[in-house]
């Protein structure tokens, strides 16, 4: 059924998951939902999961766990120019999990939900003997053939990206009590992303590859030159960073991160005013960072100093 | 993206996952994956998540688990009426796990993606401090209108089951150790459900509502019952037993157990020799239980001896 769960739990599923339900969803009371696909659009679609101790802290606050694996996921929407449409949700969570968890979790979608104009199709609640494991597959449209791939950069575009870089990095540090925050700015970066939906839509015929920034800048660049068969050099001093990332003084965490959820794209450097009109249209700051050229796949980030930074990969990991 | 990932795991996506990607899915290498809708259909879609230890044992094979995972998704469709197009994928594993696991779980999916006819479209694969935790969003297409619904059952309609009704719950216990199962018969029907997509397809335009058995025959009647606005009334010697479910004579267990996976559907007396032709064409059983009548939602089951039973409902739960 549309939202599979043991019997003590199909009040919770009426109480919390059903006012999130919209059209399609069958008001999560059948097997499965149905829905008529907006015609002439392509569908694009994109799941992820999020565990409790890998990708957020236990402690997190449930509106916030919620917000952030919807938000993720409409990051992988914005970063293909699609508009989101709905999405199917799993949630596993412990026995002893109780009630103000479901209201806090349910907040939070409800909010986003209002805020970025899409709702709840279908899932399933489990239990589980391990710590809370929730799944998201998000559903978008976007106009055929439209749709912002890795593949597509051509030696001499432009590297740009959206927002600042490294917050979602060291706002992890400053949940966990390792770093200084201010003001709680860079937990909050790392705890609610904000995905660049607007600007994703506006760069469809402008950037000729795009995705978003998950894994860290330099490897999720590197992703872009595997697909589209190209070398990029990016510069240190360009990187746009936040005050209180410049203050935090760690470069190469900034640049090696994750949970950054800003666009990357490429772009040629003709269509540089157009960009900056559409930054402007969708009040999402862009900055150029580099540039494509010929070449085996590699990322060159040039330092401060003028010389190639060597950045550890030591496997990066959420927590 | 579409698989989003440790970098460690890059490897293992292309290894084993890749090669089980069709049209749209990009090869797993984009942020989501974009596909043209079929014209003229309607999507059917549902998700579903199965924790070790809950929803499977943690020494099960882990291609039986990828096939039960897809498999009970693909029962979600049958009860639509809809027919299979693709699914995604989210599995979280504990560091520890080795190759062999993943090799396993992709050949199993291999195989039931050739004999079901769909593909992969994208997913996510993580680490968990806890058990595996999977989760799969599957997507089906339906003539439009035409999606079998729990809410439509009439009075007088007959309350018809395919299959045989209670082996895969003695097959939990058989597979627990803690009932015999001669040649495996009830273990391989719990790790393995035959999902009735035939069926379900034949039953559109005949059966006025449906679902699928995973949370136990009388529970799940329950949910047609409360959807249609009628009571229902089934008689426990018309209950389709298999040979084995026969012989351990555990006949509550059959009728309240879960993970049956066949479809429970009404349909007016005038349909009959319409379901057994659908029967014969599609190969699957169905057998008539009981009736439909007007009066409060509610199920009664007509034990052998003519009265009604009291079934026992502690909560049912998986393991």
């Amino acid at each position: 059924m549309t939202m599979d769960v043991l019997p003590t739990e199909f009040a919770r599923i009426a109480q919390y998951f059903r006012p999130l339900a919209g059209p399609g969803a069958l008001a999560l009371g059948d097997d499965a939902a149905v829905f008529t696909p907006p015609p002439g659009r392509d569908l694009v679609i994109a799941a992820d999961a999020m565990v409790a101790g890998v990708h957020f802290l236990p402690n997190d606050a449930p509106d916030l766990v919620a917000r952030k694996l919807l938000r993720t996921n409409l990051s992988d929407l914005a970063a293909m120019g699609a508009t989101p449409l709905g999405y199917l949700l799993t949630v596993s969570v412990p026995r002893a999990t109780d009630e103000s968890w479901f209201a806090a979790f349910s907040a939070g979608l409800a909010a986003d939900q209002a805020e970025f104009g899409l709702h709840l199709l279908g899932g399933d609640t489990t239990s589980t003997p391990g710590p809370i494991s929730l799944s998201l597959t998000i559903l978008g449209t976007v106009a055929p053939g439209t749709a912002l791939r890795r593949n597509g950069a051509k030696p001499g575009d432009d590297v740009w990206v959206s927002g600042t870089i490294g917050d979602g990095a060291l706002g992890l540090l400053a949940a966990k009590g390792e770093l200084q925050d201010r003001n709680g700015y860079l937990s909050d970066r790392y705890r609610l992303p904000r995905p660049r939906l607007a600007l994703g839509l506006a760069l469809i015929g402008i950037a000729h590859a795009a995705m978003d920034v998950s894994d860290g800048l330099v490897q999720d660049l590197s992703h872009i030159c595997r697909a589209s068969g190209l070398a990029a050099e990016i510069h240190a001093a360009t990187i746009p960073l936040s005050p209180a990332a410049r203050a935090a003084n760690r470069l190469e965490l900034c640049l090696t991160g994750g949970d950054d959820y800003e666009l990357l794209f490429a772009a040629p450097p003709t269509t540089a005013e157009a960009i900056l009109a559409a930054s402007r249209a969708t009040g999402i700051a862009v900055t150029r960072i580099g540039t494509f050229r010929a070449g085996p796949a590699h990322v060159t980030t040039i330092g401060m100093d003028g010389n190639a930074l060597s950045l550890g990969f030591g496997g990066w990991s959420h927590l």
